[in-house]
Parts: structure tokens; sequence; C-alpha cells
């Protein structure tokens, strides 16, 4: 069995491959992101336009959206957090957050399967945790160094390879694996 | 003289037909927008989406996007500064800023003509102010309670119809009303 993965990042389609089961083709897409805190409503949309772009292929056409969401935030940064890391860096995420008592976060996933029929469905995975008061650990990118999931003292780049054991992406992943083998007809809706 | 305005807010449209001096057909569509922090990038791929949702119309369309820049935030929240509203609301965005020093903000907007040819053509206004340090002001919506253009020691909020004076979305039409009446062959790219 294969499918298509979209992505730049090899790290994300190994570890998709490993927990999938599947042969997955890495197609490097540069396609723009609609504008929504919902990372699976911007996977949906993407996985939908990937396939377009694609022209319709037999295979399904995967793709993963991914963020954080600060419980003092109401939503954001969500779907939009690489915008946050862009301009202002982990360091500056952490000063805006500077004068909040609430210290809860929720690092989300979102894995959207544009089927060969057309159709598309989105599994979610979330973690839960809080956030650093500063940036700690070397072995993650992104907002790793600020984010400490729930049941641990460490941050996501300081867990380095056993953030595995708790990873937002795995779960949507894990949630993905059966309706990518079973088809779209017998997909359950996730998220 | 005729054009198409992609808006669901009537200020606008009423604004801009005076500024354009031409007559203009208000459109309310729902368009997906582009993730990116840059307001003149999001018009322009949303005025030429509009285009083609409208069926390639002999008309120009138009569309505008704006938002506020905070000059601590690189960028930040620019084209995105609507999620932010939905939210937090501006007390949200103050307590963000509270730890800055950096007060300084920019107010901007973007007006993009997407031509009957097919060309897309993007105009910039920007307002140069700084951030209250509490909402002021019952005359406004969105972030007009707390920018305070250079030159004033009111809100957008606080000034009301004087807002037009400065407004940051004033000078973005100004600036399209050129090429909008000499077509997209002698238009300036500005912005």
């Amino acid at each position: 069995m294969e499918a298509i993965f979209v992505t730049s990042n090899h790290n994300k389609s190994r570890e998709a491959e490993e927990i999938l089961g599947v042969e997955l083709r890495v197609v490097d897409l540069d396609l723009p992101e609609m504008q929504d805190l919902d990372v699976a409503q911007v996977a949906a949309v993407k996985a939908a336009s990937a396939r377009e772009v694609l022209g319709e292929p037999d295979l399904p056409v995967l793709v993963e959206d991914s963020g954080i969401v600060f419980g003092a935030w109401n939503g954001l940064p969500g779907a939009l957090t690489k915008w946050f890391l862009a301009s202002v860096r982990n360091e500056g995420i952490l000063k805006m957050l500077q004068k909040e008592e609430d210290r809860s976060a929720r690092a989300v996933c979102a894995v959207a399967i544009a089927f060969a029929s057309g159709s598309v469905r989105v599994f979610a995975g979330e973690v839960r945790g809080s956030i650093a008061f500063e940036p700690r650990g070397e072995r993650g990118f992104g907002w790793d160094p600020i984010f400490i999931p729930d049941g641990y003292t460490e941050t996501y780049a300081e867990l380095g390879p056993r953030k595995h054991e708790v990873s937002h992406r795995a779960r949507a992943l894990y949630a993905a694996r059966e309706a990518l083998h079973d088809g779209p007809e017998d997909a359950s809706f996730v998220g």
C-alpha cells in the first residue's frame, strides 16, 4: 500500500511511514495555507488543494498541520504558531505570556487525508501540558523548548526521542492509520 | 466607470466609493485568506481568487486587507490581526504587550485590484503611531480603541470621523485611485 505525504520535513515523513505502515511518496509542495486557528480546518483544505495540484492521483494524499494552543489565549496561536515563531521566536512568545497566570497549553496536530475518491477526512491528535518559563532543551525544533507535556517535568526539546511517547503528531497518525488502510467509506471522522 | 468591491462592510465600500471616484458594485464573498503577515500579499491573492470566483468579469475587482503591526513584534499581528481580536480582544493584546518597552505601531492597509486583463496590482497605505495603555473610545471597531496615530493624543476610536484625516485605508485607496482610472498598463506598483 502506498500514499503521498506532502511535507518538506523528512523527520515527519519518517515518523508517518513508521506509524501508518504504508510506503510514502514524499512530495515537497509549497502550498499556501488558509488563515484559521484550527489545525484541522487548515489541514483539510490543504489536503484537498494538494490533491488538485498533484493532478488528482489514484493514491491518498496526506498532509499534517500542527501547533500549540495556550489556555490563556482562547485558541491562539494554534495553526498560526509558525508566524509567532518566525516573528518573535520562543523568547517573544514567553514574553507575551509573562502576565498570564494560566500556563496551560495543548500541542495539537491534524492529519488530513484526501482520498482518490475526492473525500477528505481529518484525524486529530492532542497532548495536554504547560508552558515552561524559559526555553529549555536542544533536541527539538519549533516550540519544542517551551512545551512540557503533562506527566513530565522536561520540555519536548529536553525529552528528545522520548517525545514520541506522548507526541501529538503520533496520536493523529495512529488515528489516521485505520482509515488509510480501510479507505474513505469506513473512515470515522475524528476532530 | 465601474468596479467590483469585495467586502461585507458597507462603511468600507462607502469610503472606497468616495475616494476612488467610481461606482462600486459591492459583493459579499466569504473567501478564505492565505496565511501571511503581509496584508499586501493576502490582498493580492484574494483579489485574484475573487476575480476567478466571480467568473472573470470585465470590471476590475478590488479587495482590501488591513491590520496593525507592533514595533515590538517584528511583523505580528499584521494580516493576522483579526485572529488576535477574535481570540483575546484588545484587552488580551494589551496584556501580551505589557512587558514591551517599544509601544510603536503601524496601521497598515493594502488595496489590491485584479484587472479584467488578469493582472493584479497592490497599493499600500500606512499610518505610524503607538499603542494605548488601555482601550479608549467608542467610535470605532476592531483595534481602533488601542491605536493612537502620530500627531494625535486620541485613539482612532476617540477620533471618530476625524480618523479619516489620517486613515491607513484612505491612503491605500488614494494610491489605488489613479491606477483604477488609467488601467493596469499605467499602474505604478506601490507596496
